[in-house]
């Protein structure tokens, strides 16, 4: 049917991934490399070893890829305040562009000529993976089973497991009836109830984070300390980027922080109800804008906040490699020179606030802003001249019988 | 010393503006028309009266404005989910406008050449109050106490009131640390142990709202009401622009929402800190974003997003009157057409979360987006097209040997 | 082979529509309706009747749309001085909405289930055409000959021809080695020669303009006259859209102005090379400019440039009947309300530049700007106000130790 | 009068600034440096050594910048294809920030405590000398006599020299009516005729360049080689950048290339007609987009077309020694890297028009964008997937009734 030797595969060990091993050795008559890392999801790797070996695949790669991650990937993104149509924190997005590099760098280790992965038709995730793809290896063959095949139900798939001898664990846990999607940034689910928007999400499917009623009744203070726009270490110990995120899960987990449901719109044209959990991501943010707000400039920090949209979008559509993203990094980047200090936090029942922050880099000039006596470090009367010339065209308009309301 | 021969004053009935009356006529030996308006501050206006009676004015203009208010800025300014810097929600800055507008109308009622307002030298207001004022009317002397006299002090104040029997009333509250200011949309604290970055507000300064921490210990939820991007109903009950603020601000306060603490930029070239509590806006900008993702197309919806910090810095540096800023206006009035609904909320300890979200011109297609069989509503098969297509520009870059990473 | 019943086509007389329509009747054994319209590309419509009678269709459509193409579309694109690319004026892109929407139209009165045109799957005009019939007749089908049967050469057509009696008119003017398309706005070229971007464009390509070398010695002079953003007159003698659009044309074209030449970048993602005759539109940008020079208040002047690249996007892709262009088209049209007055244009060789430009609405105000003595319209002294409130954000990072270069 | 001791001026050797010295040495009791540079404005700068020494002046500047200001200034403002309110390309705007660090710099050497220039207190550049000082040396006294002394007319300056012994040069050319600035990237005129926006400039007026009427009546082809997109050979001679605009110069002044005639908004909130030539940059702003046409990919090209008038702005504003000028400059330079390649331009009696490009780093892909057989590079097919996903979100929206015209 097909001239594809060898292909490598975004495998999970999971049921969906499982059968398109299989699937991919029958419709393609190929070999099939699976490559299964740890993004921090939350889940063993290790176990997909043997069950790849039992579909008959060779060349397993199993990596830990959380440093990574974490350092090459969430980092930069933090560094733009980045949010999605306002609130989504890109924790699913930023995941892709490094797993489509290392299909595609495994992919020329091992001399294969396709990649394929299990993300739907619809959905965002093939979108991302192929783009990557493509832009990394322009004639690399990708395969989407889900595109092409026709085991587009449930029972479909589990007769295809029966058909072809795919060990299905129902003795795991009771099957969620989300889907969903977890890495160090987030956990997020999609489906069931969820595709009734006016439909509040229940309280069980929430993995990551006890709900705001939940948590302690005091709140928890920490402080954050930044070097270069990023994360280097909480209340005074130097952590890797991943180190951080893990410990801040842990904390905004058990402070009820992060949660969000939302009506996003999709890349392929839909909008979908996602629910998602992101609990250190969410205190990173607002603490990257505290310490932003000492040492920035201000008309690069507008500038940053009139880019980020577009940043967002980049990301969220899977132009993650794309000259596009690059350019942005680059201005984005600049203006992180002196985004150091430190920032203090306060979680407490689904809020992470800020409650205080200091830079030796800071910009807040106290004998300026004081509304005590300045000692003249800013004469008032400039701002007479400043007001008169900023009003001189629209002063101009309105003396020309220009109407401003 | 000047050829002003009557001042319209921004006149609040406290004593630095009553120094203002006073200082006007000396300096300027001209009339003095005071106008006080209700604009939800949350003090008692009419005690205006006799104060300004007492200093010798006798055209007193005191105004409910609160309905205009809510209807004409407010409510205009959150259908863009606007944000400054990120975080602030413009309570002060859109107060403004209202302002500089009723002056202008009364100078040109009374017959006044000049108007005069009591804000500093160091701050926004200046600006805001200015620039509307010239927009409206060109010619308008404008007289800013604060940048002309040598009472740059408590003292000297004090002095002046003494001098010049000036009643200054002790016995009302403490005063307070803090420059404050306030009005439906929110109140603001400046200065005092703010002035130090690092330091956390205390809890007896926060007025609006009580410490999440002291918030009830169950939920309250309410559903909003949305026609064209406008609240018009709480719980079913319809309800005015300024009754609607009004509710949201009680129950938001209850349940601890809408601190804020940040340190911003301001238009005259400082950063400065402050404290904001804005309980209704907090959950009507959440509210609003929500009922926006069902019903916005996502084109409309990103093109809000870039353009969204463009509109608050032109609110915030004061150009309301302005040529842009109706621009803008047209902009995003134009998407709101279809932006109705209802959102539920729930309010806790601090946090206004999205429960639900359901809209008769919802563009959420439940059809499509379903993780179950969509009987051919898309073709998957389609996703292919668009991602090779997308693809295209960065597969002839790949294939030329740029380098994407 | 399929359930389509009718389809409307896109009907231009030539030989490749003429196939289509055969090729739609057999392939779907359907009634084909065609559809004519006179834009101004300078050849008959009328013939197209005889052919069509000829091919066995019914139901024919020809109609003159030149005054709508320039009024409802041209027009309100010239509003934001629209250019792709920051060159391309649009001259196919603009006509294909229009196009879209009479489809649609006549689809809706004649019960047509599909619309059908001669477009190629490699360029944007199928995008243009398909995305325009969707939005505005969700349901319709639509076919795309070019993307679906095997004519793929000159050769396969004429076999076509030859098989099915459709009358190859050889006694024409020769087959020019260009693709070729035309509208009151412009005359494209694509193909041949050019496809090598390094190679000169022949003389004898060009159709509507007469070289700059043949262009009269002596510069011609015309005025404008501009009402609210849309040119009324030329030397004050009044005329619809269309007719400014063909004068300008003809004076233009005689002065061998609006050759472009340009490598542009298609939305599917190829880069293509393109010549271009826009001869009345290249004078009109270049008069807008000029009459919103006096009469556009700089910030909406400003903000207006930064959207327009923006603009020509959506409308370069396709996106005409869309809610963001809508959009932007509010913003712009609000700041079209006081752009009106007189531009002198100059035309020589090739050039048009403006010689002069005067408007009651004009904001130039000669006692401000004036080098002599301005009677104290303007205060020097505010400028120094101005300058250090403006440099207080820079002052205050060098004193801080920022680097600056 | 003042505690400044010594002052460094922007010196031109002419009327107004030789008066400057006298009245600073007079009013300020201070020594005054003088500081004279070559930017190319096309007079000996060696002359104004004797004219300082003579007013008494000790310490004397005369330096050649041309090579640095074209490098290090001109070049990479090209290369965002800077144009102001769409036509103005800059060129006095992009002189000052050089202008203003060698004066902070001789200040530093000098051990100066203030600096001086001739800039009028109506105009931009005042703003750039000293948002360019302030940025560089905070804490500089910045003395701008134009807006401090009274001698605000003609007569009163001449009576100033006459009385001071300042001698003035009747015999030189006579009196333009023009105020004028060159550098070597152009030269302007402003004031005399030119106040009336609808006078049309006299021939006489321009010096750069002869009219396009009396430029030959045979184009001239030249080759213009780009690296990393800045120009570096002619004809395949290699250059430096100041050599390259020197050159260009007068290839275009002899065309009839790059005369403009333009009404600005000023940073100061005016109005004003001015006249410019720009004869080299004209063509190198056309040649650089004809090279990134062919080396640019699409999403970075029209992210820095929607860029590009902010980048104006700030250029044109004064703020290039600004954070957010270097962040706009590093996503433009981020772009640069494969922009190299050669452009052949035609001159032809003032227009600048490109007649090929070709670069070894081209994206243009003929075998994908071909008419002809492209034996499978592109499949046509893709495009029916593209267009129905792109026209999804449009067609859900019709299909729930929305109106998209």
């Amino acid at each position: 049917m097909s001239d594809v030797k060898k292909v490598v595969l975004a495998y999970s060990g999971g049921l969906d991934t499982s059968v398109i091993v299989k699937w991919l050795q029958e419709t393609y008559d190929c070999e099939v490399v699976t490559f299964t890392a740890d993004i921090g999801q939350g889940e063993e790797v290790e176990p997909a070893r043997a069950k790849a070996q039992a579909l008959g695949v060779k060349e397993i790669h199993i990596e830990d890829l959380r440093e990574e991650f974490v350092r090459d990937y969430v980092y930069p993104m933090f560094r733009a305040n980045t949010l999605y149509e306002g609130e989504y924190l890109l924790g699913t997005s930023i995941a892709r562009p490094l797993i489509a590099r290392r299909l595609i760098e495994i992919a020329d280790q091992t001399g294969a000529d396709a990649i394929s992965h299990g993300a739907t038709g619809k959905g965002n995730d093939q979108v991302r993976f192929e783009l990557g793809a493509y832009a990394l290896k322009p004639g690399v063959k990708v395969i989407a089973p889900w595109r092409e095949w026709d085991l587009n139900s449930r029972e479909k798939l589990m007769a295809y497991c029966q058909q072809h001898d795919i060990p299905v664990d129902f003795s795991s846990k009771k099957k969620s009836p989300y889907s969903m999607d977890a890495n160090l940034l987030h956990i997020s689910y999609e489906g069931g109830i969820l595709e009734d928007p006016w439909a509040e999400a229940e309280e069980e499917m929430w993995r990551w984070s006890v709900s705001p009623e939940a948590a302690p009744d005091t709140p928890t203070y920490i402080e954050l300390t930044f070097d270069q726009g990023d994360i280097v270490a909480i209340d005074g110990v130097p952590m890797k980027p991943h180190e951080v995120l893990e410990k801040l899960n842990t904390l905004g987990g058990d402070n009820g922080i992060g949660r969000l449901d939302i009506v996003e719109n999709r890349y392929v044209g839909m909008k979908s109800r996602g629910c998602y959990e992101t609990p250190g991501g969410t205190i990173m943010l607002r603490a990257h804008r505290a310490i932003e707000s000492l040492t920035l400039d201000r008309e690069e920090a507008h500038l940053k906040d009139e880019l980020m949209p577009r940043y967002a979008e980049v990301i969220y559509n899977g132009y993650w490699w794309s000259p596009e993203r690059r350019m942005l990094q680059a201005a984005i980047d600049e203006t992180q020179k002196n985004v150091s200090g430190v920032v203090r936090m306060k979680l407490y029942k689904g809020s992470a606030t800020v409650a205080g922050r200091k830079s030796d880099a800071s910009l807040f000039d106290e004998s300026i802003a004081t509304f005590e006596d300045d000692a003249g470090a800013y004469d008032q009367k400039d701002a007479e001249g400043f007001i008169k010339l900023n009003a001189l065209r629209l002063r101009i308009a309105a003396g020309k019988g220009r109407r401003q309301d």
